[in-house]
């Protein structure tokens, strides 16, 4: 259970940047001795990669492990290599196997051994079981501790058995109820043993009918059910239906936020894990791909533009008011893709609606580019005195918003049919179409009615 | 608690939507009987506005409390209109006070009089403290059904008190210790009370440093607070230290997806309850603001590009590649537009780090605008049969890259001192700075050393 925090996170990012510029070491360790590993990890993730390793050096051996499973994954790797093999092995022995296990890929063979010689049998079985299932599947969210009791016994003999405890696993709101197999059979609330009389028994009070989740339930159904059924632990079972872990409410909010941030970032070629403060080297090399990406794009649509070289060379104009047609395309059809990724994502948009999303949208499309085909049209007019190049422009606008609108729904719908994810490809594609879509309408239409 | 679906959510909507082909209204409501609220409210989103009234229609009464509170706002309305006073009062009487509270501004008058009118005195009292305080608080985010005890009772007297409850309220993870005037003093586990001796007294097992919130206390900073310290309930406390309510892990959960949703929509100029869904006439209205806004910023850009209209006549090449210029930029900037208002909202990003990131941006964005503005000079030159032509388009795109890498800083940072959200307004102020720089180098060196 956390503890108030004494100071704001901003009063001891300026501690900590004072004790590092006065070379205190003393009082370094003394301001992270008061912080929450989670608000540990929040203060690394702020800092520059150099002071990010002056602080980690003082954080105590007995939060480094909690510290390590609270950072963003990019930052990890980088304080793992600042701690001897020894001393990480030791940090990491306090956690739970499902915190290890999501440990387990940034570590050295020589970590590993160190740490499974420190375990005990049941719990190097445990770590396997929960290394054996992918990172997005509820076997590889699980965690393993957990308490189950049988159905035959009473709530007093709950109660008692309870008691034997010194402490329960976190979030423990129900026990699972299992048979001699180890088969899930039911779920006792805690508050239901709590608000029983002590001889009722367990068959009578548990609930059979809760939700569970197979081992290899994808990690975004698992949130799904969370949040739609106010989940705060359910039970994982195999194809036997026997009980091999449960999933709690802290893991799906990680699961929640990733996702989020995963629909955020990707459309800007960015991973969910993108470390705003990692080395110049790697940030430009991870960006680099993307913005080589873009350019092919943009060559494209300048390579349309090249073919109507002859037109622009007699109206000039049409240079200085293509990119309004372009630009108006892109973010018409961000609009619609926006809504259809972040739909497919939650399950309201699937191949069933798509085709009344499709028409839908591109009505959407249609009345919007009459609206502003007329007012930029007008606005062509006045700046250009030329009635025919307003109307060329008003009827680009409107071919390209409503190219916008369908593009918007197709692309995300196409890549997910493809094995593409729809947050990472759709934008560029999109923005690819409404370029070459806007410049060769406009230009298409000048060449026939303007020359 | 949950029961487990017979059926996938995409069964049930293929079932509801033949309900409805052939009018079937028993199978209807069979088929909603079967559902969840939360899974009820899912399928109401993913249908046509059309067909969402007769499903409506059919919901039983028990469950559309429920439903309307599981649905996006954009939803709710429309479907609130769909029933009469009555219904609608006896649909809410059976919700949780706070969820009451987050439907009364969607109510006529009519209604909310019926639904004060069925409650106690003590609820009502509860509603009006929920009502006082903004949304976006603990306060407004709290429920009020919690169970308190006093300091000196002992576990076998606690226990005894929660078995007089028929049910615990959802999410009751520990009881609030207070005093004799209701302040609170500390919080004791549900999992301490199982794990302790019965003569054990309060005081001596209940957690007395453990997170509560101001009811003024921001949501955001609530939410940020239930991630870091695995929360699922925390106090909420007045001025004077008096407990007034508790926020749980399924209201935060929210808090966290809207978040979300915020950053993600809000770019592309769509608020976060956009409703896919909604009759075409409202959705043209909702975007077509946004669109005029950028149609303004296009023609700024153009307005720049007309400035060198003398040049582009004389070097129609200009014409062609200028939106390369303008494009890398805009998505250089995105990149780093994209880390900061993230970073910003998640608090990693402040003032007072925000100089070192700007730094290590424009470092970032000089790279990659050497390697890129390499490969455009010699692509142009291949194109052009120009070499300087060439250097003109990698001189542009350098700094093209510097002013994004700055925008994409500078910006959000600037909105948020000025009152506005930075999700909202920076993409389009960055891709507007983005375009007329891109334009204005490319064109005015091409008029220095081109002509």
């Amino acid at each position: 259970m956390a503890k108030v925090q004494k100071r704001s996170q901003s009063e001891y990012l300026e501690q900590v940047e004072a004790a590092i510029a006065s070379e205190d070491n003393g009082a370094l360790s003394a301001t992270l001795a008061e912080m929450h590993p989670a608000d540990i990890a929040d203060l690394l993730e702020a800092l520059p990669s150099g002071k990010r390793l002056l602080v980690w050096a003082q954080v105590s051996p007995g939060s480094a492990g909690e510290v390590l499973i609270e950072l963003a994954e990019s930052v990890r790797g980088d304080l793992v290599r600042g701690l001897d093999d020894k001393s990480l092995a030791d940090a990491v022995q306090s956690l739970d196997t499902d915190d290890i296990a999501d440990l387990i890929p940034i570590f050295s063979d020589e970590v590993i051994s160190r740490i499974l010689f420190a375990m005990s049998k049941r719990e190097r079985q445990q770590l396997d079981t929960v290394l054996s299932y992918p990172d997005d599947t509820a076997g590889g969210l699980m965690n393993v501790d957990m308490v189950t009791i049988r159905e035959d016994i009473s709530v007093g003999v709950v109660l008692r058995y309870l008691r034997m405890h010194q402490v329960l696993p976190e979030f423990t709101n129900k026990l699972f109820v299992v048979n001699r197999n180890g088969g899930l059979v039911g779920e006792l609330l805690l508050s239901k043993i709590l608000t029983s009389d002590t001889d009722v028994v367990t068959s009578e009070i548990m609930l059979t009918d809760a939700v569970r989740f197979g081992v290899l339930t994808p990690a975004s159904e698992v949130a799904a059910a969370f949040e739609r059924y106010n989940l705060v632990s359910a039970p994982v079972v195999d194809d036997n239906g026997i009980l091999v872990g449960r999933v709690t409410v802290d893991d799906v909010v990680d699961v929640i936020r990733e996702g989020a941030d995963q629909l955020l970032m990707a459309p800007a070629g960015l991973s969910e894990s993108e470390d705003i403060f990692a080395p110049v080297a790697r940030s430009t090399r991870n960006r680099a791909v993307w913005l080589g990406v873009n350019l092919i794009t943009a060559i494209l649509a300048s390579w349309v533009i090249g073919l109507f070289e002859s037109t622009i060379q007699k109206v000039v104009a049409l240079a200085v008011l293509m990119p309004i047609v372009a630009s108006m395309g892109g973010n018409a059809g961000t609009q619609t893709l926006t809504l259809v990724v972040r739909g497919m994502a939650l399950g309201t948009i699937t191949y069933s609606n798509a085709r009344s999303v499709l028409m839908r949208e591109i009505m959407v499309g249609m009345w919007n580019s009459l609206i502003w085909a007329l007012v930029m049209g007008v606005v062509a007019v006045i700046w250009y005195k030329n009635y025919m190049l307003g109307l060329v422009i008003g009827m680009a606008m409107i071919i390209n918003l409503i190219v916008a609108a369908s593009a918007g729904v197709i692309i995300p719908l196409a890549a997910r049919r493809l094995g593409i994810d729809p947050a990472l490809a759709s934008g560029v594609a999109l923005t690819t179409m409404t370029d070459v879509a806007g410049f060769l309408a406009f230009l298409g239409l000048a060449s026939l009615y303007l020359i």
